[in-house]
């Protein structure tokens, strides 16, 4: 039986800095590029060397090997010119097929969080760049008039999604594109995913945080992850319904059901660091009933190598 | 004018590994030695040089120099044993007068978070050992009928305490020693520092997460410190009155009064990250009014280096 910190690590699976095992930490690190924008000396992401050696690389890309650690330099005079860029040499790997990622291509780019101008990455190839990721993810919940439990609306994604297909998932979930606020695009999806009226999201949705992790996926992807936290209390006679394709349908389960869930892998990997998030905050989890208290919530707020804002 | 990342900055001071400046953050930790228990290989603090030269170490103390990192072997046979080779050094070194903060002797042991058996080390004494310090805080708030506005229960520190006089505090906050579980540990400090009557307390509080970073103090103190958070919603009826000492007054304080007191840097450090993470759950700082939101998320829940279980 896994424990609930087995389920945080298996999504937060970059090394830490080690300082027992510095050398386990250095010898992955060291074969990670650094990407960096340009005029700006921070860096943006990592690559694997697998996907440096794979990608049709262009000229507007320099590839720094005597750098320690290695560096890709986006060479651009402006934003435009860099989004060009970004967009052709993926738009030339996925025709050629060399990313499996790339088959999930969605049209929609993720802003770079911490970029000083507008760069942004279609979202099927974020992780071959390392970038953070952004989303907006709501967990809503009722509590029993009677006794008070809390019981958490889930839903099931649909079995065409192209991620998770079949997994649970947070009550409501989005990446946040470029250009939209993150409370702006949790109303659209609370709308579009759940049914969810405009107005009652504007109203009772609540900010509580943000849950960041950083994740690597085979060889290839790397995805460091924000996602801005909300929780929203309902009456017991709202109920959430699938609004779009996306999902499958909504269940009003129980705090029990829902940790058996997680535990038995069921939720996708990302929206489970949110539900346990939600049960710390909400005093379910415990110093006192688990043990690894304090390594999930340190892991669920996880500091990133990354700039999170332009300054 | 200071923001909350700076606030959150000056306490959470160790530094961060940065692929970017790798010798920055080896130059300063190469200098650190690992402190490490009978039987269990995992490091439980560091030290700087400066208190390994310093400290009078006796037979019970081996000092490997020639291992990377150094090593500060403890060897006792037993947790006895470990204790009292423990006790032994930093009551020499407080009679010899050697570090400034044995001062303010306690005749208190905080436990070893991680260890595998019960080992204490004096209060004022954890820091030059570097170990993770461990205190149960409380927000306690109530919220106007009317405006439904929330106001925050503020202690103002005796100017005779010790550590910190003078300065505000969480409305209710204290270290928790060996032996004690936290949440009892807050009751009784409720009472004792509050006036806050048990049963409320038991009632009321609600666990809502820790907070965790790792404070330099000096060149001779090390701080990694968890703390449990709890949040208690009060009616306007109640008043907390101090109780003991180490208290001289409370006072109910709007939102925008405590964040002006935190950049203002009247608050106990350690204390003003938890008051700034209860801003961030209760979403009066949020992503659309914080620009350093995600970054301040990470450093008051920061992962600590030493095991916080005795897995």
């Amino acid at each position: 039986m896994k424990t609930i910190l087995d389920i945080v690590k298996e999504r937060d699976n970059f090394p830490y800095h080690d300082c027992n095992r510095p050398s386990d930490y250095t010898q992955y690190t060291d074969n990670l590029w650094h990407f960096y924008l340009p005029d700006d000396p921070r860096p943006h992401g990592y690559i694997p060397h697998f996907v440096i050696e794979t990608m049709p690389w262009t000229s507007e890309f320099y590839l720094d090997l005597s750098s320690n650690p290695k560096r890709l330099q986006l060479l651009a005079d402006t934003p435009t010119a860099a989004n060009a860029a970004i967009a052709r040499v993926l738009q030339t790997a996925r025709e050629k097929n060399l990313f499996k990622c790339l088959k999930g291509w969605r049209n929609e780019g993720y802003r770079i969080l911490g970029a000083r101008s507008d760069i942004k990455i279609e979202r099927a190839g974020a992780g071959l760049f390392g970038i953070i990721t952004v989303g907006a993810h709501m967990t809503v919940f009722t509590r029993s008039r009677t006794t008070r439990q809390i019981q958490i609306w889930v839903p099931t994604r649909s079995m065409s999604t192209t991620t998770s297909p079949g997994m649970l998932d947070s009550s409501v979930a989005g990446g946040v594109p470029m250009g939209v606020e993150p409370f702006e695009c949790l109303v659209k999806e609370a709308r579009e995913e759940a049914s969810l009226p405009e107005e009652l999201t504007r109203r009772c949705a609540k900010a509580v945080g943000c849950v960041t992790e950083f994740s690597v996926k085979g060889d290839a992807q790397l995805e460091p992850s924000v996602k801005y936290v909300y929780d929203m209390e309902v009456d017991e006679n709202i109920e959430l319904r699938p609004g779009d394709s996306e999902v499958e349908g909504f269940r009003l389960m129980t705090v029990e059901e829902v940790i058996k869930r997680v535990l038995e892998g069921m939720y996708k990997p990302m929206s489970a660091m949110v539900i346990i998030d939600f049960f710390v905050r909400h005093g379910i989890l415990t110093i006192q009933n688990e043990r690894d208290y304090v390594e999930i919530v340190a892991r669920t707020h996880r500091f990133l190598p990354f700039p999170t804002s332009s300054e």
